[in-house]
């Protein structure tokens, strides 16, 4: 929920329109609570998640490291302090270009997931590391997680043995369990993939390093998650299950859950209506959307708390829209939300837990409205 | 496809990283079938679909109206050379204090779908011009038409009565049929309803003068669509069959229709590859995508021509899919996209019909990855 810090912000700022506000003291607490849920891995922060330059600061200065998607998101990681050693070009999908503008940056850790990939960067990035991506079936995860990313494990052996062969170092092993994954489990049926391709290359002479778990810890939206530690305990108890005595090492690139509850939108009810009479449902309209900020409602995946003046007495079921001439732009539907019969025009909202992947999935101007507004505090 | 001075341009310019061509010689055309295919109807284009200020202009001089969905837009199109009079409110969701400002920059014509926005602008407007919106089913339309805009016929009678006894002028209804509508029978199912409201009110004493059919005029992607001179003809068969020898003024908001088949975007081919030995797809990685561009294939609803340097010899089946470190960045997955065996990284395509909700749908730099580059030729 929305901390003091940003209730005192909002109530003694202006704004026309919609925003966010970030609580860096929230951000601080959810590394600290990695690191110590974790001791033994590297935190590596998902940048797209929120790449304010206050939050990377933030988190360079506390020691993290930062899992980048693209030559920006790595010039953003340095200028805000972290050294080239910190920094992943984690994306799978890059032009040898890109490989080549990062690793004249200094950057020396990639991901791959196919023989293609690891051509470029052979060329583009010699003796670099790579660790490669499999895929997990993404179960339990709550934002869906299609195949576009990782191989299956045996393709995995394959391509870290041409890394091998090019010249490069076979390095590691990476999954994504999906985000927002509340199953404690993806993460055990994950490890023990990573741990089959180790021995595979094992046995060819080829001794593998790290570890790469990912993200998809959650961030609390309506329904409670299972706590950091809660995360740390299952994933050791399935690295000594699956590595034994010889854990390799790791790495975790929490994203939402660094970032997601520490932000708070604030928007604007702009209308209230029903469509005929006879209507059960009544649909609200707010001056925040899928375009300007709640791109994350798509297919109503994820489902955010919403706060309102007038408490939680006598709710009714609510549509709820966004401001633009786009029939798409609709937040709840297929579930209506309930919200106070007493709600009317001109209520603030509070949405709590959008502190991720919201401000940068804004779009530019769609329907002439500018996007989201953000503010670091 | 792309025009010749498109491809002119592309072949004489450098750019590192995606972008939209638009040519206004194909705008202009579009502009002058509109006008030609429906003589009694006003056209007033849909900002939203691609506002670029080049386009806004040659279609003011062209003698276009506009449809805005903000004070942002209104300001667009004044600022193209468009008189207020000659501009829309069209968004029937507004703040008061939107509309307070829209009515001091002279703009007298409004939408509503509810009782609730008509005492807005009583307030807020006095004396406006307001059409009420009215629901149509959207069947044969395929971008999604959800109900979000709208009210049952029965509604909008009420709806209108209370503009008028708030002082307003009951202006007239307006309709859509849903977007890249290729059903002609879908505007004549709504011109019924049309119809019906004003025999309604008509019987109150308060004379409507205007339907405004809305957009929903389809654009040429993988399938052949009516021409504007096929709309043109059924919508005016319908006019007669409900409106009899008293038509009422008529306006039309081509946006898709209008700038659709004007643009192309240029992409390069980031990586092919496969998940597994065994798999009979390839997926094929775009520098463009969802979040930077093609925000219409949500759901696969858009589907775009895609020509490459191949020509169409030996294709296969392949998923395609955008830039970022986001699984939902996947393009056409559920029915793959045949392109050539031939097709190899670093490819350059063309994605044909982009003219419209492209540019504006980007996210301002979700992975870092900048908004699409547009050029107005």
């Amino acid at each position: 929920m929305a901390t003091q810090r940003i209730r005192d912000f909002l109530a003694t700022h202006c704004f026309d329109g919609p925003c966010l506000v970030v609580d860096l003291d929230v951000v601080r607490e959810n590394y600290l609570n990695f690191e110590k849920a974790l001791p033994q891995s590297r935190i590596f922060y998902a940048i797209k998640a929120n790449p304010a330059p206050e939050i990377l600061s933030l988190l360079a200065s506390l020691g993290s490291s930062f899992d980048a998607a693209s030559v920006a998101e790595i010039e953003m990681a340095l200028k805000a302090g972290a050294t080239c050693d910190r920094i992943s070009f984690g994306n799978t999908i890059k032009k040898e270009r890109d490989i080549a503008h990062a690793y004249a940056l200094g950057i020396s850790l990639y991901a791959v997931d196919c023989v293609e990939e690891v051509e470029k960067i052979a060329r583009a990035a010699p003796g670099a590391r790579v660790f490669c991506r499999v895929l997990t079936d993404g179960k339990g995860a709550e934002w869906p997680l299609s195949r576009k990313f990782g191989c299956v494990p045996a393709m995995a052996v394959d391509v870290l043995r041409r890394a091998h062969q090019l010249g490069l170092q076979a390095y590691g092993v990476s999954f994504h369990v999906g985000s927002q994954q509340t199953d404690l489990s993806a993460w055990d049926r994950a490890l023990s993939d990573a741990a089959t391709v180790f021995r595979h290359l094992e046995q060819e002479g080829i001794s593998l390093k790290l570890v790469n778990m990912g993200g998809g810890f959650p961030t609390r939206y309506l329904k409670d998650v299972p706590t950091e530690q809660a995360y740390g305990t299952a994933v050791f108890d399935s690295l000594k299950k699956y590595f034994g005595n010889r854990i390799p090492e790791t790495i975790i690139e929490p994203g939402r859950g660094m970032v997601g509850n520490a932000g708070v939108i604030r928007t604007e009810v702009v209308l209230i209506s029903k469509k005929a009479d006879n209507d059960n449902v009544r649909w609200v309209y707010l001056d925040v959307g899928k375009f300007n900020g709640l791109a994350e409602t798509m297919d109503e995946a994820i489902r955010y708390p919403i706060e309102t003046p007038h408490g939680d007495k006598a709710m009714e079921p609510c549509i709820l829209a966004g401001p633009t001439c786009d029939s798409a732009d609709v937040l709840y539907e297929k579930t209506p939300y309930m919200l106070p019969l007493s709600l009317t025009i001109g209520d603030e909202l509070l949405i709590h837990g959008t502190g991720a992947y919201t401000a940068t999935y804004a779009s530019v101007a769609f329907n002439g409205f500018e996007p989201l507004r953000s503010y670091v505090i």
